[in-house]
């Protein structure tokens, strides 16, 4: 697109396709509603976005984003305690709560295991991992991970680190195609893969 | 999406999927963006979209965004003052100049005339047309706009209301396929559209 009139605007259509799925016509189509539309509602967003920067925190226990030191799952007592659901990332935990077939605490990794990519089990949030389980008296640990090599990887790490804990360790049932996303799996097959959950064997009889 | 977390978040994937063409999973993608990025990112976003609200102006020639009173095509001695190019939107000057086709001024209508959505001739920014066309010596106007009912009743009231100036009025050509959108035509069909643009007649001898 020709770069006439004000750069301002085009400073916003840069900024708009650095966005994730965001090409230069959509953050162009975008810049121009911002402009077009009530003042108000931009500034909205443009508070908003300035708060995110100062305010946004992640839940201590958890990682999950939150308003406040620690997230509103967290701080429910009306959730299970007693179960604690590994997953990848934020998405995940978004997806399953969609399901509504979930109703313990969540602990979320940032990350799976992969040599391939540099990603060693320091990079996950695993440190407060163990202690989560003997404060909180966890006695499962459902590993929602998905499907991979990466996934069994880290799955595998977790269950060797916690040799000796006496916790129940499920992995959700592998209705969920290999190499798919958890947050793009429909919610009907997502929330029967936490239903029926299968036992974690490392070492005879392992289940694939 | 399960609204978990923080609130924040969520009223981010509010604001975000109120955005043209941007959907709540799209919206969400976005949010944990802006959220996850180095926060002097996002933080340069929310002040570019304060200073839309504030700084932002339209031209008082052309009716393009500018950041000055007058933009930069409408101040440029470098361009054609005695060719004006009448388009319905911003997104259509925007498409003309990225063809290198185009060297005089523009003005800028905002919309087409549509008595059934409402849209009549006071709709358009026409009031200051006549006298640009006296105060710059305008010869031609070349109608840059979509073919369609819409643009072609535009076309129609302006050549009317221009009746006894001494001005030719001429149109793109007919290349550019009936009911689609000028921003979304490949650049050399725009392009070679306003090389070869037509007279317009409106009595006998009226081109389709």
């Amino acid at each position: 697109m020709g770069k006439v009139g004000s750069k301002l605007l085009f400073e916003a259509v840069e900024l708009f396709s650095g966005l994730p799925g965001i090409g230069k016509k959509s953050a162009l189509r975008m810049a121009l509603h911002v402009a077009a539309q009530d003042p108000s509602k931009t500034k909205k967003l443009s508070d908003l976005l300035s708060k995110i920067t100062t305010e946004l925190k992640v839940c201590k226990h958890c990682f999950l984003y939150a308003d406040t030191d620690i997230c509103d799952i967290c701080a429910s007592s009306a959730r299970d305690t007693k179960t604690l659901c590994i997953v990848e990332s934020i998405k995940d935990v978004l997806a399953i709560e969609e399901t509504s077939q979930y109703n313990g605490k969540y602990h979320i990794l940032g990350a799976l295991i992969s040599p391939i990519d540099g990603i060693g089990p320091d990079s996950l949030n695993l440190n407060s991992l163990a202690d989560r389980i003997v404060s909180n008296g966890v006695t499962e640990l459902i590993m929602a991970i998905r499907p991979s090599i990466e996934g069994d990887t880290t799955i595998y790490y977790i269950s060797k680190l916690l040799t000796g804990q006496n916790v129940k360790i499920s992995m959700i049932a592998r209705g969920v195609s290999f190499g798919s996303e958890l947050e793009f799996t429909d919610e009907i097959t997502l929330g029967r893969s936490i239903l029926s959950r299968t036992p974690y064997l490392i070492h005879e009889n392992q289940l694939v």
